[in-house]
């Protein structure tokens, strides 16, 4: 297959270009680094990106960053950053990249454990996490040609529990490899409409 | 009690007010009708409304519209549209009026059915709906001094049932007064975090 992975260089991007890359062709893409650049926030970014691919047999995402603050000083404007990064963006990618895909082709998009459990400072996350499966599991009903779309849902990542396990008391870490086989699930698999959850 | 409805004017405001109006004073705000004009996308007028209002025990907003139209045909800026109105909207609602509530105070927000049960063209109304139960799912945990967030999912309105029944294939409507008993549980009950399916 030839996927396109937006998020490529990431912790998690990496595990998943690691697994994937054994058996398939992976495009890496994104903001700063890869075979091609993308801010999936720019309209003409993302369609200037599936022009320079052509054709593809899947679509992955593991990018996207959201607000983390207290609610109590939270303002709209910070909640919206989350919206227009992790949520719209990807959208962004479904949204042009459909168009793009091979018939029976897949999306695989990222959200993580927090749009079930919430965190402390967590509000934006849980919504926008919440708001891309309820995409996925909408837009899967719609997709033609055969065309599929999960989500995968890690836990906080081994390799970056250091940084983040003051945020997650009593949460397991995932080692990103263990994750990076739900997008194997999702890629090669036959569901749609699924979340996986690496917990 | 003194609550606040945004959104009073509509089919679902006009219920919940004949309900909560029995036991308590209900101010009316509407984007064109009520005691008060408001636009949830605007940060000054939802600061001035809850400057006019002053301190309340209890905010309901039954108000906010999404996108509707076929995935393959969606924009990136279309599927904003629902996350400016409904989804930014309220939680704009919840992050400036947490701060008029007095201790012990209730928050009510309205998501719908196709949070869980998605419709042709309502990639984004799942997807908005979606993010609102997520959003205050995360919130009630973090809210102080006793205060409380719930959500009203209701299934398609009886009384919208005319012109919505093409688009809603199976699906059982419900009487507006019956939803209107969700807010009720929701303000003069005890739980928080919980999303109230009306179906």
């Amino acid at each position: 297959m030839k996927i396109l992975l937006v998020g490529a260089s990431g912790t998690l991007g990496r595990a998943v270009a690691a697994n994937l890359g054994e058996r398939h062709a992976v495009i890496g893409a994104g903001r700063s680094s890869g075979d091609h650049r993308v801010d999936l926030r720019d309209e003409a970014s993302v369609r200037a990106l599936f022009d320079a691919t052509g054709p593809l047999d899947a679509i992955v995402a593991t990018t996207g960053s959201v607000h983390f603050g207290p609610l109590a000083g939270m303002t709209a404007a910070q909640f919206d950053q989350g919206l227009q990064d992790k949520l719209l963006g990807q959208v962004r990618l479904v949204l042009i990249g459909q168009h793009h895909l091979r018939d029976a082709g897949s999306i695989t998009l990222t959200t993580g454990i927090l749009a079930d459990q919430p965190i402390r400072l967590g509000a934006n996350a849980t919504a926008v996490n919440a708001a891309i499966e309820g995409f996925a599991r909408a837009a899967a009903c719609e997709l033609p040609r055969g065309l599929r779309i999960n989500v995968v849902s890690p836990s906080v990542l081994a390799e970056a529990w250091d940084a983040y396990r003051d945020f997650f008391p009593g949460f397991e870490a995932v080692p990103a490899a263990r994750a990076a086989l739900a997008y194997q699930r999702s890629v090669e698999g036959v569901q749609t409409g699924q979340v996986y959850k690496v917990w």
